[in-house]
C-alpha cells in the first residue's frame, strides 16, 4: 500500500491539539503553600506515575502559572486523585485562582492544605524540575497517603468532565 | 477539627499504589525503530502535553524496558492516542515484545511503525530524557499528525480496559 504524505495532515500544534482532543485524562488537584503559608493548587490531568520503588510521580506545570514559583525543590505538595463526586471540587480548582479555596473544604496537613474528600491523596515533597520551553515537569517523592472507599473516577475529555463507562477487558 | 495520624495510614509505595487505582488514564502507543530498522513499541498510559506551542509531549518509561535504548535523543517516534476499538491493539502492544507487531496492521513512515487505525496519531523526536531513580522521562517535540473520525477513547484504570461514560459538565 502506497504512503499518502496527504495523511499526516497536521502540522507542529494542530497535530498536537488534534491528539489530546482524541485523549481522555483522570483528573487530580495539586497543592502546596507559600512561604507565607497561603494554600495554593490547581486541577491537573498530566499527573502519572514514575515508579513505584521509590514512589514517584510526575506532573506538568506551565512556567507562568501562580503556583510555580510555590513548586520549588523539597516543597511540600498534596496530590489528590479526584472521583465523580468531586466535579464541584475540579471546577473550582480549576478557575480564577482567587477563588479556588473559598468556602473549600480542606484540612492543613504537614503545612499544605489537603481535600479529604478526594478518592485518594498523596503528599510528598518536590524532587526535582525538569523546565522545557515555558513549560515544567515535576517531579514529587511520595511519603504518605490515604484512601477513601471505592468510587467512579472522575475525567477529562474534550473541554469537558466525565465518569467511566463500560469496561472491556481485564488486563490479564 | 482535629487532623487524627491515622487518616494518613499508608506509606511510601503503598500510598502511591493506592492513589493510582484510584486514577484513570487515557491509553496511547509509543513506537520506534531499532537502528537495524526493526519497529519496537509499547502500550503506555503516562502520554501527556507539554505545552502546545512549541507543541511538546512527554511520556514515562523505565529505563530497564527493551525499548528504552533506542529512545535517544533525536530519534523519531510515534505517539498515537488509542479508541476502543483498539482494543486488541493496545492489549497486544502491552504483551510479550516478541509478539507486539506479529500480524499487526502498520505502516512505515518516516522509519518507523505507525498504527493509521488509531484516533490520532503524532509524530515527533525526542529532544530529551530525564532519568530519575530506575524510570525516565521522555519529552517530544511533535512534527505532524493525523487524526480519525470521532470515537469513543480507551481508557486504563484498575488493571483494565475502559471506555467513558456520563459527561457530566462541559469545562465553560
Amino acid at each position: 500500500m502506497t504512503i499518502e504524505p496527504t495523511d499526516f495532515n497536521l502540522f507542529g500544534s494542530d497535530a498536537l491539539k488534534a491528539a489530546f482532543r482524541r485523549h481522555a485524562s483522570g483528573v487530580a488537584i495539586i497543592t502546596a503553600a507559600t512561604k507565607a503559608g497561603e494554600p495554593i493548587g490547581f486541577t491537573a490531568t498530566s499527573v502519572t506515575s514514575l515508579g513505584s520503588n521509590p514512589p514517584l510521580v510526575s506532573f506538568n506545570v506551565a512556567q507562568g502559572s501562580s503556583s510555580y514559583q510555590h513548586l520549588v525543590s523539597g516543597a511540600q505538595v498534596a496530590i489528590h486523585m479526584l472521583k465523580a463526586d468531586n466535579l464541584d471540587l475540579a471546577k473550582q480548582m480549576a478557575g480564577p485562582k482567587e477563588h479556588r479555596f473559598q468556602n473549600a473544604e480542606f484540612r492543613w496537613i504537614d503545612g499544605i492544605p489537603v481535600f479529604m474528600q478526594a478518592a485518594a491523596v498523596n503528599i510528598g515533597s518536590i524532587r526535582t524540575r525538569l523546565e522545557v520551553e515555558s513549560n515544567a515537569v515535576v517531579v514529587v517523592d511520595i511519603k504518605s497517603g490515604f484512601e477513601s472507599g471505592e468510587a467512579e473516577p472522575l475525567l477529562y475529555f474534550r473541554r469537558g468532565y466525565l465518569t467511566t463507562g463500560e469496561r472491556l477487558a481485564d488486563n490479564f
